[in-house]
């Protein structure tokens, strides 16, 4: 069957042959930001749908996945996070979850366009809540620059919560930047990138894991999850330790944590870690 | 935009309000048996497609997700499995994981539709390499009926590799089906059941749960894993153990297994168990 174009939207994932589609009840937002083009529709299932460049970005209804795993994981194995660097994150999914560490004093975010925060906070409240923390600090700038700006050891953690590796975001994923990411880190620093789908970009996080290794991370894990309306339904963050092992988790910490998660847990910390038989085969080698 | 409907299958996820399309080169078989209608696609990403009655059954890319999880966790919880009963599974997908254990010496499939596996081992040659194995007894019968006239104690596991709980299939989701599988398993029986996704259909593992626990088994879990091309994306089956409780896998056998695997091992046997959150707290009344 063919679905009406005026009743559902479409991302087609050309490389993989298949398209998922959400039915939407009303278009409620749309423009051409400097950067690119933001639509928000009301979705008949999925709650609010953000969209740049006609790829979904997150829904209200399954966001939480994915912005848990891109924090809680990294910070729970941080030894006392207390600086915390956001690059992109212009939802504020993360900065949210990253505030709810009583150890974070601040978190910068660098998202170079304003217009994604600003939408976010109009149709995306829930994630925008804790946007006047006075812990928080929205820059909006270039997130490279930021990070080659960083004074040495100035964060904890950093997180990139980038789009996908194309045009200007191609270089998050690239040794250079890993390399200003360990500078700016403390020694105990842990970053951590969203990494794509294991199923359908597991060269990708090859890539990912051997320019992080060219910078000079030596403990690397990549972290798997399901996250629905991403290409395959299953997607990963790889995290790379400065100079700790990453089974630093504060287990009990995270077992003890005094704020509420819906998908992350001290369980799903060390079950995400687990690699597939045809991950570890894949990564075996550069690991 | 739209998909033309010429080369592209698509499934409508109504309750959710999502669809998955797969992008198709040539409908290769179409037939109507006694149950259902049959069709089999060549998709330019995902290989061979098999579809049932307009649902996606399984792909050549993804399908050893499922296949891999809906067997091995339960068979490595039992002691020593020797008689393996599968209840539907035509595709043939998890007979063959099952024969790869070596303790295994009888498997009897009970699929209603034998054109189910007539035309898969036609497009899915692979998933029926197995299927002349002197071990392996095709059955082509009510499931429902020969688990009723089993003898008692007479399977180790029995797997129940079903469709969707619609019309007929529904009576596979209860209690009265529990129990006579409960009946037929051994004392150390494993019982293994499809159960949906965590995401969309929580309320019907919740039910699968209760109306296993009514027909007396003691020992519940249920199993995640990634399935790209299932609603969400993100899947699950359900164990329960006659009489042992689940935390008896064997983990040295796992780990030591001499057969080949893309997706199980031993640490994806504990990861799949993990509870995020929400089911956590959506489960914990029933275990």
């Amino acid at each position: 069957m063919s679905l009406d174009e005026n009743s559902w939207f479409t991302e087609v994932y050309p490389e993989a042959g298949a398209a998922l589609s959400l039915r939407t009840e009303e278009k409620l937002h749309e423009e051409r930001s400097a950067y690119q083009k933001i639509e928000v529709y009301r979705t008949a299932g999925f709650g609010n749908l953000l969209v740049l460049d006609g790829f979904v970005m997150l829904t209200a209804r399954d966001n939480f996945i994915y912005h848990e795993m891109m924090t809680h994981p990294a910070l729970f194995c941080h030894p006392r996070p207390e600086s915390v660097l956001i690059v992109g994150g212009g939802d504020c999914g993360c900065l949210q979850e990253v505030l709810k560490h009583e150890s974070v004093v601040r978190v910068d975010q660098a998202e170079l366009d304003e217009r994604v925060t600003r939408v976010s906070e109009r149709f995306f409240p829930d994630l925008c809540a804790s946007n006047d923390d006075h812990r928080a600090n929205l820059h909006f700038v270039d997130g490279i620059r930021w990070v080659e700006d960083a004074a040495p050891d100035s964060y904890d953690v950093i997180i990139v919560d980038s789009t996908d590796p194309i045009g200007q975001a191609a270089r998050l994923f690239q040794a250079p930047f890993y390399g200003a990411c360990r500078r700016a880190l403390g020694d105990t620093g842990v970053l951590i990138v969203q990494s794509e789908s294991p199923l359908l970009h597991l060269d990708l996080i090859k890539s990912i894991r051997w320019e992080m290794a060219a910078a000079g991370f030596q403990h690397l894990k990549t972290v798997n999850f399901p996250q629905c309306t991403y290409p395959s339904g299953w997607w990963s963050a790889t995290m790379a330790g400065k100079s700790i092992g990453l089974e630093s988790f504060r287990e009990t910490d995270a077992s003890t944590r005094r704020f509420a998660t819906r998908y992350y847990n001290a369980s799903i910390h060390g079950a995400a870690l687990a690699e597939p038989e045809f991950m570890r085969a894949a990564l075996e080698v550069r690991t």
